[in-house]
């Protein structure tokens, strides 16, 4: 029987698989059900047939669950899997349907925290190794599984897990945790992610807040932060920090011809946020190329002085900004960083305090690379189409991955676009689990006959 | 006998109707006991020998506790006393040692909410000219009083009352609700006080808050917000926009004196706010006269996005800044708006809407009105000292009085710096309370002379 055809007759397992690992809470935020999870994943790991681990790097870091098989046929190539245990908190409450962790069934769809995100994902890539295992007796490669306990907070220990398990975790091509599926059913390929630098500029002035009155002889934190902030970007949004673009580079052509194939409706995406126009008047492939590729300075938050209803006369002591940075490849966070120290103080603001929450550069795995066609032969196939995307948007920590174990890394769409992650009444489509677990099926033969 | 030696002789009705007033709640903010208050001030004005009258502007205005002596010997000439019988709400209460509408005496101090402002103020003024009329049997001049029950909450209706009632209120000099008496006991003569604008700017972009890897298309409203401020003044203070110091002018001869002779405290007013050099480098001559005449564009609260503890990548809809605008004589609060608005037009910034909460001129009487003699010559006898000011750092409603009336006003010492106004534990000084009704009758003296 091929495997394709073995999970087509036992759904069931699937589903009932990922009802038991919803019911197990695993919140990271709070700590909670982390430990009970891990020890979950490996008895699902085991009894798929597949060898499990519990590692560790100290009393502070959740465990890694660490899954593997040799393949039998071929055991000089790896593909590794990496997902998550762990979900994001399940508040509010009362706007769920049922409960967060019922893990109820209603028709084609489950529903639950982490039904897609990631416990959905996670038992789509065991079960396809499963479905090998029973019917072929082998996979067409080596399998690992990388399940971390972190990533909805961060992943803050991943890159130190991934340099003392370097040799454990060596693979020749990595599948990513996630990936989405649009409203037309199309599985999304996406072969990197940007970076994201988190900073805190805090701008202090006298002790306490004054009268404003004061203005007149005390200076105003909130017009040294406005003034500051004025000198990192322009109106079209380009980062005009010195040397900030130096080590990235443009598209290459091949990159340049999916960019131009992916599809993107710039009149639903203006309606969806009720804008005229986009930054710096871009249109059509500017706009299609500041998704996939562009660098940002984006003011999350600003702070200062008497925020609330009405009107109070205050000089405020202190004013803040939170700013993220998206990066894209050949930006290194901390080098950026320092340009970013530099800058402020050649303009005058070298006591501006900056505070680094993160730093994570961008990933990207080039086109040309043998494993994208891989990926997107199997998504066509169990899908029926597919779209090619040159880097997400979003940030995620690819990087890590790619750097330390040298191999590409792809996302493939399983979840659907509006699922509801992150939000009550997440859910996970029935028919998606089945075409995903599928997909993994052939992405493993394909990676494996290559 | 004198009136002053009346006062020396009956301190304690003074202190017992301060007591009185002070066991009379009168909460402008809260709505609470303002009825009761307003009838308390008419029944103490009339038993102090004073014809007194409640007036109303309408339902939703407290009403005016108007009081009014015709003097026999000299009707032609008219002294108004502003004040007010509301006081600010006392919480914290539990910072309180006494409770606040309990009057308690300790030694030289009187404890409570509105001991000192304005209710001791207004118990000086009542007492002064009881204290003529008890001994003398007649004023020096026409006494008028006005003790409206909304200061606490900006007056909103005071220049209503002064236009309906003008003919009523019609006077040849106005006596202010407060003035300072500094740490070495010196009564501060204030000669005027600055005007106020307060605005808020906002700026909306999209119809929600975006994930932050969309600001490569979507614009940030902070941003905008960023820009749009910073085209408003410069770095040493001075406002951008155009015309804004248009009808303002320089200090006289005598002001430049008046300011010279004032004492500022340079070191100490840096080391009490922790500060090492004014806006501009401003020092000696030209910090005071920042601090008397000087417009400011003052950023008194800014907010966008997420401003919570840590990180969170967010694309804000909305950006909104507080502004209060200190305006100096000559600057007309309507016609700045209109300034102001034009100025942001003319950047591109015309989508941000402004929204104006306070509007209010700049008053300031001219040194070399007769009446600043008087006062001047009655606080140097009851007080031993004075030292004259050209203007309050800070703004009052005191424009409509002198616009309306066309009377010069001038506020004179009674209030201890330090005597905790608007915070827990506000107390009176007996012996300033003395001082201050012995130098009111002695301002009645010397206006009705000249």
């Amino acid at each position: 029987m091929r495997p394709e055809r073995y999970v087509d007759l036992h759904m069931d397992d699937v589903i009932s698989d990922l009802q038991t690992l919803i019911r197990q809470p695993s919140i990271s935020a709070k700590n909670e059900g982390i430990e009970e999870c891990a020890v979950l994943v490996g008895k699902i790991l085991k009894s798929s047939g597949i060898t499990s681990e519990i590692l560790r790097l100290g009393k502070n870091a959740p465990p890694i669950v660490y899954g593997e098989i040799i393949s039998k046929s071929n055991p000089d190539k790896t593909l590794l899997f990496y997902n998550h245990y762990d979900v994001q908190p399940a508040e509010p409450l009362e706007l769920w349907d049922h409960l967060p962790f019922e893990a109820v069934r209603v028709g084609n769809k489950i529903f639950g925290r982490g039904a897609t995100d990631d416990k959905g994902e996670l038992i789509t890539r065991i079960k396809a190794v499963s479905a090998y295992l029973k019917t072929v007796g082998d996979t067409p490669c080596n399998i690992k599984f990388v399940v971390e306990g972190e990533e909805e907070i961060g992943s803050p220990h991943m890159k130190k897990y991934l340099q003392r398990y370097e040799k454990k975790f060596s693979c020749d091509a990595i599948v990513w945790e996630f990936g989405y599926v649009d409203s037309k059913n199309r599985p999304i390929i996406g072969l990197g992610m940007k970076g994201l630098l988190f900073v805190e500029l805090l701008v202090s002035e006298s002790v306490r807040d004054a009268h404003s009155s004061l203005a007149v002889l005390i200076r105003n934190p909130a017009w040294r932060l406005v003034e500051a902030l004025n000198t990192l970007v322009d109106a079209k949004g380009h980062i005009l920090v010195k040397d900030w673009y130096k080590e990235t580079r443009g598209f290459s052509k091949k990159e340049l011809d999916i960019i131009s194939s992916e599809p993107f409706d710039e009149t639903a995406f203006k309606k969806e946020f009720g804008i005229k126009s986009f930054v710096g008047k871009k249109r059509g492939m500017d706009a299609k190329k500041a998704l996939v590729g562009g660098a940002t300075c984006n003011i999350a938050g600003i702070i200062s002085g008497y925020t609330g209803i009405g009107a109070k006369t205050v000089l405020p002591r202190q004013a803040l900004a939170k700013l993220d940075f998206r990066l894209i490849p050949g930006m290194n966070p901390e080098r950026q960083v320092k340009r970013l120290r530099a800058h402020l103080k050649s303009k005058g603001f070298g006591d501006i305090q900056i505070r680094v929450f993160h730093g994570l550069a961008a990933a990207r795995t080039q086109p040309t690379d043998p494993f994208v066609c891989n990926v997107v032969d199997a998504a066509e196939e169990s899908f029926g189409s597919s779209i090619l995307s040159v880097s997400n948007a979003g940030t995620g920590p690819m990087h890590p991955f790619v750097d330390v174990l040298g191999a590409p890394c792809i996302s493939v769409g399983s979840t659907y676009i509006f699922s509801r992650i992150h939000s009550p009444n997440e859910f996970a489509r029935i028919d998606l689990l089945k075409k995903t677990t599928k997909c993994m099926c052939k992405i493993m033969e394909n990676f494996g006959k290559c």
